[in-house]
């Protein structure tokens, strides 16, 4: 059985390489440019068994799914456990190197702009979408697998390094992730640098715009942006809700204007840590219980969670041209979501601390409701959450669908919401709900640890509505 | 083979009980209530074997030395891989569960004092060391070894929770223990608050004062002192070194005086994480290569590390009576030093990111040398730093030998300096190190996972210099 699921006709090599975006230019002349790379693009993906893997197999003692090479990443077991019982099993994915997400900036005109990425993923759901200008897992950047050369690298890591704004290490899912980390950087060059045919400049307030349409910003690109330094640079606005979030920019760390300060969010955090009873590790994944592998998928007995199929990739703008990969399979949406609501004329967020099997420091500060795909809103424990969710009387700033790693998930979706809130929804929440500003976690994202994933791409959404 | 190692007169159970030491007493009112506990407490500690070990056994399936309870710690193997190769195990200890280290603070008088206690561990050098307020395991607060509830827990976690000064997780020894970290806490209240005999007020000057004693002071009071917030009080005293430690206190954190800014100092700390590139994981103690498992200890083949024994211990202070258990039982004692150095009248402290199998997050920031029992100094690669530590043209600011945690450790001793160097010491190191200033480090100290315990250690002791 084979299912082809993406197919792009291959690019005429007799054509002249297109220039890559350059900056100044505006949006509808990103979305030509855009159309152009779409169709530049060589792009195909099939779903095969496991046994037409290439160098990818099941180890004969663990069960885990390894590369020959020992490297890029596995899939194995996480086994959790609570006062010396064994509550939960699944598959993992394992990748404990850590790789660079990071976006260069320039300014051009007075103006910062933004140099991203035109890049295919084979998990995407449209094969294209726009990237950090680097992307890079260690596997690439020392060439495992022999491929180019990792492009523009040499700001971030070599003898060209810019002026380095952001630097921190992130964690990413960790429903389905080991411990997962990548280095989050950004770096500002004033040097003229060359413009690749998939790269384009974008300003900030372009890449605000573009973060108001489905799977185009992708989950490395959102991470980067949630940890860019930058307060919104304009006074007030007219709308009250504008105003009110750009006072949350500017409250906190010492200036007033939050609910809690900082030494409160963190003991509150530290207790909630505490809070944690359980205990995950790896285990070999031949020792998960209620899994069943199959010739063409691994996954549970239920049918509940997700499954890891295997995939053959023919791109022609990757680094190499064809290869094979597991990848994890969601059944169907997640949704992440932020409550907000206005304290004496300050944004607050709602902030959930959330622990997660596969989290290094087992909890996160995460959306204020977060379900995975699968999961139904009556799983949320919170009578307030459920009636917000489904009310029609919230007003919904914020509703898009957004995609996840392309490069080891395929087509997993989460509709991403911020939804401003009233008096019913308390202003004491339960214990692992805090109400925090939006200086606050920009403060915090300058370390490791603090907020997850799903909480960095609501935070970069939460910016693109100023 | 028995050998009685500690042992103390049982206390004459007739005398009336000792109050504890009152606030604003003298140091030598301290020191005579010291000698009183030591004469009031009744402690002994026995090597066992093995299988005189009660309620704890070797699992049969994986060799982990484990209680019958499923809770407390166990003995396990850890296993290190580079590049799909094992290239280290050892034994290591695995206490996933969270533990309190918490001091109240009240002032008296204008003058904040701690409250301290005089704690007995099985495996301290000297039965009695000066410990937190509250110094618990998770298996003792919740009492599942059904002794007495831990005293004063209620400041920190009950409904009497005072002010709460400091609140975070912090990391224990990463050669030894198994990603273990405690909830470091310091609480201020103004109620009055019983005093029990085993307890003393100290002022946090008397408490500098006392930390130049040898193993008086122990780790987890170390440890929380270390996070204190409280910046000197006093303006620059007449002598240049105490000025230049003072300024330090003050420089960083937007304050000028600090040769990086803390964007800097995150970024190589990044970067230093980013370039370890072997991973850690738990195995099974029968799958440890290179350790021999007796009837009496587990020991490396080569006698150079350290070993695993187990002790029987009876107590008359403690929350109960009698108990056995294992501990880790060093070879020999280890070495903890900070070079300092001024930089335009600002002190600054040598810090090293140092990676160690057993943290969390690999790597953090530690002392400018760190010699494990056993290391020797010409294991240290770095020529400069080998000559300062042999040099006599250096200034020794502090010298003294301090005791590692005594409820897992066995005479666990670290001989710890603070030198100051002048120009033979580079100002642009090597790039494992960096010169930060106190200032730079305290504020770290607001999170987790930055400076390690014997940093942490070594920052308390560098408070003692004012």
């Amino acid at each position: 059985m084979r299912e082809r699921l993406i197919t792009s006709p291959p690019r005429d090599d007799g054509r002249s390489a297109t220039p890559g975006l350059l900056p100044g230019s505006s949006l509808d002349q990103f979305h030509a440019w855009w159309a152009q790379r779409h169709r530049a693009s060589h792009f195909s993906v099939e779903r095969i068994s496991f046994p037409e893997l290439d160098a990818w197999a099941f180890d004969d003692d663990t069960g885990n799914l390894v590369h020959s090479s020992g490297k890029f990443f596995t899939v194995e077991g996480l086994q959790v456990r609570t006062d010396g019982l064994d509550i939960w099993s699944q598959p993992v994915i394992n990748q404990p190197e850590i790789g660079v997400l990071g976006i260069i900036v320039k300014e051009f005109d007075g103006v910062l702009h933004c140099l991203m990425q035109a890049k295919m993923e084979p998990g995407n759901v449209n094969t294209l979408q726009l990237s950090p200008t680097v992307q890079a897992t260690r596997s690439n950047y020392t060439r495992v697998h022999r491929g180019a050369a990792t492009r523009y690298l040499e700001y971030f890591l070599g003898h060209r390094r810019g002026k380095v704004l952001v630097d921190v290490l992130q964690s990413e899912q960790g429903a389905w992730f080991w411990r997962k980390r990548n280095r989050n950087m950004v770096v500002q060059v004033t040097e003229d640098i060359p413009l690749h045919e998939d790269y384009c400049w974008l300003s900030l307030a372009q890449l605000r715009e573009l973060s108001r349409i489905d799977n185009l910003i992708n989950m490395d690109a959102r991470t980067v942006l949630s940890c860019f330094p930058f307060e919104p640079s304009g006074t007030d606005s007219g709308d009250e809700f504008t105003a009110a979030l750009i006072r949350s920019c500017r409250s906190g760390g010492g200036a007033g204007g939050a609910r809690h300060t900082t030494g409160e969010i963190l003991s509150w955090f530290t207790d909630a840590k505490t809070r944690c009873d359980w205990t995950a590790r790896l285990t070999p994944l031949s020792k998960v219980t209620g899994w069943i592998r199959g010739e063409e998928e691994i996954s549970d007995e239920h049918q509940r969670h997700f499954r890891i199929i295997a995939v053959a990739v023919e791109a022609g703008t990757r680094e190499v041209k064809r290869w094979t990969q597991p990848l994890l399979f969601p059944r169907g949406e997640g949704r992440a979501v932020f409550l907000v609501r206005q304290f004496d004329g300050v944004l607050h967020v709602l902030v959930q601390a959330r622990p997660e099997y596969g989290l290094m420091d087992l909890v996160e500060m995460a959306p204020t409701v977060h379900l995975l795909p699968g999961e139904e809103l009556s799983s949320v424990h919170e009578d307030f959450l459920r009636h917000s969710l489904s009310s029609p009387d919230v007003r919904v700033h914020y509703d898009q669908v957004l995609s996840e790693e392309g490069g080891r998930f395929y087509e997993a979706l989460t509709r991403y919401q911020i939804i401003e809130v009233g008096e019913d929804v308390p202003a004491e929440p339960p214990p692992n709900f805090r109400w925090m500003t939006v200086r606050q976690l920009m403060d915090l994202l300058r370390h490791g640890h603090y907020l997850n994933i799903e909480a960095r791409s609501l935070l970069a959404c939460l910016h693109s509505l100023y």
